[in-house]
């Protein structure tokens, strides 16, 4: 039997004068880009950029619409309405998929960010209008949300395909949920124990959580943290640590 | 012989809590609707709202897109590069798009707004790069510019089909250009005259200049405003006095 | 025994090229102007015109500061911290306050608008923050909140002086609350119920409740919609009715 | 005889997720920090941050206003009227001075950022504007310009006392201007003769121009610039230097 699983990571996440990220760096070990497109992050000019190295790196290419909170970077949950929710996305998906016909590119998938993807997560209306906006700009794009979340459960509903993900350095809760970043033990700081967890989540099926019991988890691609000093060695490590555990790394489209 | 001209307005430029417009008392009498795309005006609900009226009244979509200057609407020259230049028309079309393809429309167009409308009359490298970022985006769109223009040389450069427009209410100089707002006679006051310079310019190829003789111009379509106390009155007016005239009305794609 | 109150409204809520509101014609009629600040609403031109309309009708100046969101006008509940109220406040009171200085005029008070008001009605460390940052910025100030709430009892224990709001167009809970607009029945739409309503909150210190109680109810001020169709009609009917009903209509501050 | 003279950076630029600079490293060096204001750059939790680190290291405040341009960090011209001029000051000064009451401070200068600084070196009437902003907020503060440029003179002429800035790695033309950056002479990349050039023009009140004559020139305050790789170390290096040239280095307003 063979395994495989995505490596995806947000980029384009820079604005203006101001940089965030190791996108060129770390673009030689993922194999899917969710690219910011300025809302939350991302300006014009970095989509552009980010498309293109995207591009040159082989690496698929996905929208990763946001809240309207430059200030925030998409991470405050704002009230919003999911026909706001619909609208926003299918701005957001536009505005990029322009930038992807420009570079003579196809677009692979969505996924929301921060907060939207947290509040999609876990209501069912938000949900319900991403998976619409998604389905009708490009019915072919594959929808991201987290593995088993109500996001998942709307976009099969609203007949795209979707791809559960998961976290290498979060711990997760006896529903599936990731233990809050408010709680001391939401982080998997060990990367030893982060490896082993997506490890698992791949070819077992099953994640460990803090309840001490296991959870069944359908581990289709993996989130990669981008910022942060470890960034890069730590993308190195999952990729290298899951190619030697015989599990082939590609993108969700392929 | 027969002429046809086209009758554009800028719609959707309400934003938030924020009315301005009357889009749907003006749709019935244009042919051709340019949509704010969210930098100087507009956001993603009025975009979704506007692409609908359009489609409801069968009026060509195009984007209308402008300055990043929500403040200024758009209307302040902004010294940008002309990469830049490419990247906002790009992201901005890209966005527009998005909401057309989701309620299954085509777009016909894109013209710039305000500003960087002015700005790309006159500047050769920004007009380039406008041209350029249209194409790229989709090469079947017609880029529309003022009449005898950089942008409408540029466009025709690039391989993209191009649209002359022309002005009702506003007087013109001997090298083809709007009299400057800043001076006293810019703007034709008297709707007769109006009327007779919109006939005369698509029937006669020719327009009257503040400097008493005549300049060529090919009046393809028609700029009507859409704001303003008269806006709605005269919008009709024009229509039927261009249909009275023997001058058939329709969008500039077809 | 003599009753008084003050009468306040929400102004300077354009927008660049956008309009919102009748400022000009409501400020004959009340005591308090709550000027918009450049978040949720206004920007440094409205600000400065609308201090100086203020001024010339010897309206008591305050600021009206809300959450960074003027695509949802500051009506969209933001998950923000204590620390973020407390920023949001200082910056626009200060933005506020610089205009009234170059005015020659004096700010009165500072009302929260919106999601921010509704927030820091409920949520006590959020009130805390707003009422420090009043406080620091400036404890001369009077502080605006819903009657009864968080915000009042902060404000208080901040050291401010505070000024309880009332509604005429609005129901009351048993708990004092507001009716949620979500509701049907929020809205007082006779004019004679509401004119009855504030009088009666004035001089008896009671409204009734949907539960068909009567609750205890402090009216310092009265606040009164500044937009929508019959704002005029109905800011110069509520004066009248007060100014008969032998209730002083007067600044808070004075 | 005794020299001195006030050094000045650019600091508080850092936008919500988003960090530039190294002001906490730097304001151990200098005497006056320009602080962003939140149009060009920085933000409520930035200023208040920046304030509170200035104050603990005794380094005298400054408004730091610039055109409402994030994406292009203010440094892009845009065609703004002499009273929008004044209106963004008004407002950016009022912001940033509300934090430093909130610390308990006071403010010392204003200084335009970027285009809104290069402007109003040229254009007297943006110069006279922003003058009276800085004039009707506070009369008290200081005002800094290029030296010798239309700022200064229209600062003198509205009452204000102002300051001449010098640049250490910029090169000057004959009549007193700095060498536009998109000349390769633009900038002394060689620190010796930076450092050079600005002992002279404090002590001799000169400074040598790519016209190979001396121009004069009154420095009474130098820019460090607090970004870049060598920001740090130049920063030391300038503040010893001039020390040891016998220069006092102090605020410019002691």
């Amino acid at each position: 039997m063979t395994y495989h699983v995505d490596l995806n990571c947000d980029m384009g996440e820079s604005f203006g004068a101001y940089r965030i990220g190791h996108d060129e760096e770390i673009l030689p070990f993922i194999t899917s880009a969710n690219i910011a497109c300025g809302y939350h992050a991302g300006d014009p000019a970095t989509m552009r950029k980010t498309v293109k190295q995207a591009l040159a790196y082989q690496v698929a290419l996905g929208a990763h619409p946001g809240l309207p909170d430059l200030q925030g970077f998409g991470r405050r949950n704002m009230k919003i309405t999911p026909a706001e929710a619909y609208e926003y996305v299918v701005y957001q998906i536009g505005a990029l998929q322009a930038f992807i016909q420009a570079e003579g590119g196809v677009m692979q998938h969505v996924k929301p960010h921060g907060a939207l993807y947290n509040m999609a997560a876990v209501d069912s209306k938000l949900a319900e209008a991403i998976a619409e906006a998604v389905y009708r700009v490009n019915p072919e794009l594959y929808l991201v949300g987290l593995a088993g979340s109500h996001l998942i459960a709307k976009g099969k509903e609203a007949g795209l395909r979707v791809k559960n993900e998961v976290f290498a350095d979060r711990t997760y809760q006896q529903d599936g949920t990731l233990t809050p970043r408010s709680q001391s033990d939401a982080l998997i700081t060990d990367e030893n124990e982060a490896v082993s967890q997506v490890i698992r989540m791949v070819k077992e099926g099953k994640v460990a959580t803090r309840q001490a019991t296991d959870k069944d988890i359908l581990a289709e691609t993996i989130c990669i943290h981008g910022d942060g000093q470890h960034a890069l060695a730590f993308a190195q490590r999952v990729r290298a640590s899951l190619e030697s555990a015989g599990i082939e790394v590609r993108a969700m489209g392929k």
